[in-house]
């Protein structure tokens, strides 16, 4: 088999994890499978780096920024090859730009537009273990580009797909993708497979596990991914096409606290006057999530939306700038809010979820502020001091606990 | 002008150091000129590098050490343009391979074989301040290289090679160039201008200013190179090509710990027997530098060399391993000796020169235990504990103090 494998920070954080890392791509290796290998910068590298940078300039340029912020993976790959060439395996590490990530020029959060992977097969073909910086790339110029949040799971989707792997291994610091947030629920179930889709919305919902980038890249590509824990040996959860997933109505519910509520009072209800107001939004980059209007009464209206936490003090700021252009009055806002939503591929035909879930949360008497839904999940905004609670409750109501 | 200048590690060693060296840079772009800045690693940088590694594999490969030690001028390198910037001068930062530093595939030790200096050529076209790591370049493999030690001293000087640069400045954390370590002699003289030939001569007899493949580097492409410090504002030492060079007998005095005398006791005395010895040294790349035959007697003779200490080990190993065929006893050495020389372009032609030398050491009772010439120099050997009185002496002999 040809595998990728990937390793978050926190598996490489110091020496004896590193070797820990390298004693499981060994035996992958000794068991006959080709076996690259995507590593992130260790621990606390990237967050030392950042500290250094703003020592010395509050907003360096992007550029300069990745040029500091690519060491931190080319340290730990080098670290890694060392371990494993001290347990006697060929291998060899290559930094984005020597593995062929081509990207586009976005410094700080590029997205990958080919690998050129011929010098990586090349070391393939020699039987080495290859380890390939996460997180970096070049664009055209051969500049130096970071991916972004995410970066190193995204590279490592990538990488599959170019060279046709026959599976991705993300390790992290958990065991797989569990119902929900175990430290919330503690008895929640690990999952033993889940859809692409369903994966996007638990990741784009909070669940923290995979960052949604290299979800929708393993989607489009047909990549097998499977999460795992890199601290023990057991199998994870498989993130797969959806055909194969088994049949389980809600397969998770995450909670989301990156969530603001604004709301516009008086707003002149005419046609166009959302969708100026949303354009302003989406000129600044700001993600708008639910909406909820209200009836209109004398040629007004109010309009109140989410946007993620830290993008409101930009929302309201642009969205005082221009009040008067929407005969508006006034903005409030509320951070005290956050987003609860359950996830399932089957939801969309069956009505009954939705009632399901709203009456786990009435009988445990948590309002409901805003509700969204789409094919695969149903969100609800609640008072963030109760939102752990509703996912209990919710979680609860479904059974999902030690499937 | 253009203008490439170096800084050492100590010189970067933290935001305000790093600070300073924008300051300095700024201050000859603002003059005007196109500057190129060569950076080596932070402080201690390497040696945490070092150290980190030695954690996970006491000998790694030295293409991966390449690989992590690389990134230390790549930190240093972007820390510093993010500075620039924030004194709002135009700037970028290119890694080796960014610069078209290519080099031979002696990882840890490779040489600069041709620099491509397109990209950089044309950032200044766009006027911008261009800092290139220093220490590091690629193989034609585009395998990261590294160059040994000095080796930031050479990217500067064959960079200032490659682009026709009209100044190489070198700075570092002493003032220039002296007539002999300041340490030693506190009112030793900083030198206005040196020759190629005498600060290679010097450096390579432990001056520590400048690393000898750099003096030579220049001397090849005939580069102007300036000595200077990195802490003040004055004028530094001009290492420069002969013909300019200030007439003046001796130029310096220098002292060399690292030297260790081997004796090998009733060798046979025939041709070949000799010969035969140092083909063994050499081929295990021991440099021996001076050289002392006794008169043979009875078919046999005694022959005393010197060695850099750290060569020492390897060299009477060897030499044990092969006393047989010399047909010699037993093998002597000392370590507690060193290497003291003056420096100086008119010497070969003044008979003076090295009874002047051997009065001073005489009249403060300094025994020489061995003797080397060259066109250029006088070296004696001394006890180490007796080595910096006979620097005191023969400096202030030939009044170096105070020019």
């Amino acid at each position: 088999m040809l595998i990728v494998q990937k390793y978050g920070g926190t598996s490489v954080a110091n020496a004896e994890r590193v070797f820990n890392v390298a004693k499981r791509v060994k035996s992958y290796y000794d068991e006959g499978n080709s076996v690259i290998v995507v590593v992130s910068a260790q621990g606390d590298t990237t967050d030392d780096l950042i500290e250094k940078a703003k020592e010395i300039n509050d907003k360096p340029s992007k550029r300069e920024m990745d040029v500091l912020l690519s060491t931190g993976e080319q340290i730990s790959m080098s670290l890694l090859a060392m371990a494993l060439e001290k347990l006697g395996a060929p291998v060899i590490s290559l930094t984005g730009w020597q593995a062929g990530m081509l990207t586009n020029s976005n410094h700080g959060n590029a997205r990958i537009k080919k690998i050129d992977s011929e010098r990586i097969l090349r070391e393939l073909d020699q039987s080495k273990i290859v380890i390939v910086a996460g997180f970096q790339g070049i664009n055209k110029y051969d500049d130096i580009t970071t991916l972004g949040r995410g970066g190193s799971d995204t590279s490592a989707v990538a990488l599959a797909a170019a060279v046709g792997a026959d599976l991705c291994q993300i390790y992290t610091d958990v065991r797989g993708v569990f119902t929900t947030d175990p430290r919330i629920v503690p008895n929640a179930s690990k999952l033993d497979d889940i859809s692409f889709d369903e994966m996007v919305e638990l990741a784009s919902l909070g669940a923290n596990v995979l960052h949604n980038r290299s979800v929708e890249l393993a989607k489009k590509f047909n990549i097998e991914l499977e999460v795992l824990s890199s601290l023990e040996y057991e199998r994870g959860t498989i993130v797969k096409g959806v055909k194969q997933v088994e049949k389980m109505l809600v397969r998770g519910v995450a909670r989301d606290n990156d969530v603001a509520r604004i709301t516009i009072k008086n707003l002149d209800d005419e046609p166009g006057a959302a969708f100026k107001l949303f354009s302003l939004l989406a000129k600044k980059n700001i993600n708008v999530d639910i909406i909820l209007q209200t009836l209109g009464s004398d040629g007004k209206q109010d309009i109140s939306f989410t946007v993620p936490e830290s993008s409101l003090e930009s929302a309201v700021e642009t969205l005082n700038d221009n009040l008067s252009e929407f005969g508006a009055e006034k903005i409030l806002f509320d951070k005290n809010v956050s987003k609860v939503s359950i996830v399932g591929a089957g939801m969309a035909s069956n009505p009954g979820v939705a009632a399901k879930m709203f009456e786990a949360l009435y009988s445990a008497n948590i309002n409901i502020l805003m509700i969204s839904t789409s094919e695969i999940k149903i969100s609800v905004l609640v008072e963030q001091s109760l939102a752990e609670a509703a996912v209990r409750e919710i979680h609860d109501k479904f059974g999902l606990a030690d499937l």
